[in-house]
C-alpha cells in the first residue's frame, strides 16, 4: 500500500520547478489545510480536465470554443498577435494595450530541445491569414534566442502574403535603472532610440 | 461562470510560498499535462483527505493509527524526540541516526503570530511521559528564536518529572566552510567545541 502522503508528493513533483523538497512542503501544508480547501483544489483540477478545450480559432485553452476573446465583437480581427504560450495572452491582456485577437504557437523553435517548425501551430496561422482579411501580424514571441528564431521563421513563412508584420519593441523595462540593466538590453535601447 | 483556469490558479495560490505568478505557471503546465497526470494529482489530494488521520500516540499524520513508527517493536520507546512539525520526522528519519519514537508539537511558540503554549501539543506529551516509562526526551525543535523558546518552555514543563532532557547540538553544518558560516553559528561552534 502506497502511503497517501508519498503519493501526493510524487504527484506534486511533476509541477514545473517543484522538486521533492517543495513537494513535501506543499503536501504537509495540504495535510494541515481544511478538507474543504484540499477538495476545492482537487475539484479545480478535475474541472480543468473536464471543461477546458482549445479555441479552434486562436488555439488558446478555453472553456468555450470560440474563446471569450475570439467571440468578442469589440475586438479588432484585423490585427493578430502571435505568441508562444497561453500564459503570454494573460500577460498581454493584463497590459490592457491590445484590442486585437491572438494566435498561440504552442511553443518556440528550439533545436536543442528538438522542437522544430512542425511542432508549432504555424500552418494554422497561415490558414487563418488565408481565410480572413488581416492587416497586421504582431510577432510577440519572447525576446530570447528561441523567441527571436521563431519570430524570424514565422515572418519568413507569411512574408509572401503581403501582410504588415511587426515585432514587439525591445528596450528598457518600465522602472528600470540604467545602472542595473544588462548590456544586451542597453545595446538594443540605444540602437532603437527614439526622437524625444 | 468562473473560468476553470482562474479557479485552479486561485486554489493553487493557497500553497505555501505560491503567489499568483507561480500558480499561473503551474496551472498552464497542468493544462498541457496528460489528463491522467492531472487526475492522479486530484486523486492523490482526495486520498490524503480521505485516508490520513493522526497517530494518537505521537500525533504524526499517518494512514494508520498507531503510525508505522509507533507500531514498530524495533523502535526504542525509551527515547522520545520532540519536533515542531511532521516534516521534521521525515528529515530525521532520512538521517537514519534515530531509533526512538517521536512527539509532534504541531507548531512552535510565536507571540508575534499569536501562537501560545496552549496551541502546542505539550499536554499530550506530559500525558505520554506520565503513562509510559521514558528515559530521555530529545528537544529537536528548530534552531530559531521560536524553536529555542519552545524547547525552553517544554523543558520547563517536564523538568519536574526527572527525565533526562537533551537538545540537538548546534554548530557547523556538514560540508560547511568556516568562511561562509554565519557569525551566530560560528559562535555556537566555538563555544561548544569538543576535544579532538
Amino acid at each position: 500500500m502506497v502511503n497517501p502522503l508519498d503519493r501526493l508528493v510524487h504527484a506534486l513533483c511533476k509541477l514545473p520547478g517543484v522538486g521533492e523538497k517543495s513537494a513535501t512542503r506543499y503536501a504537509f501544508h495540504l495535510l494541515r489545510s481544511s478538507r474543504d480547501d484540499v477538495r476545492e483544489l482537487a475539484e479545480a483540477l478535475l474541472a480543468v480536465t473536464r471543461e477546458m478545450r482549445y479555441c479552434a480559432e486562436c488555439l488558446v485553452p478555453s472553456p468555450t470554443d470560440p474563446c471569450r476573446i475570439c467571440r468578442d465583437h469589440q475586438r479588432d480581427r484585423d490585427c493578430i498577435c502571435v505568441v508562444e504560450e497561453p500564459a503570454d495572452v494573460t500577460a498581454i491582456e493584463k497590459s490592457g494595450a491590445f484590442r486585437g485577437v491572438y494566435h498561440i504557437l504552442h511553443g518556440a523553435l528550439s533545436p536543442l530541445e528538438g522542437v522544430g517548425p512542425d511542432a508549432l501551430k504555424v500552418h494554422e496561422l497561415i490558414h487563418r491569414l488565408r481565410s480572413n482579411v488581416v492587416g497586421e501580424v504582431i510577432l510577440a514571441t519572447n525576446a530570447t534566442v528561441e523567441g527571436e528564431a521563431t519570430a524570424a521563421y514565422v515572418a519568413q513563412m507569411i512574408r509572401p502574403m503581403g501582410i504588415r508584420i511587426t515585432r514587439l519593441a525591445s528596450g528598457m523595462p518600465a522602472g528600470a535603472e540604467v545602472e542595473y540593466v544588462d548590456a544586451r538590453t542597453l545595446a538594443y535601447a540605444l540602437h532603437e532610440r527614439r526622437t524625444f
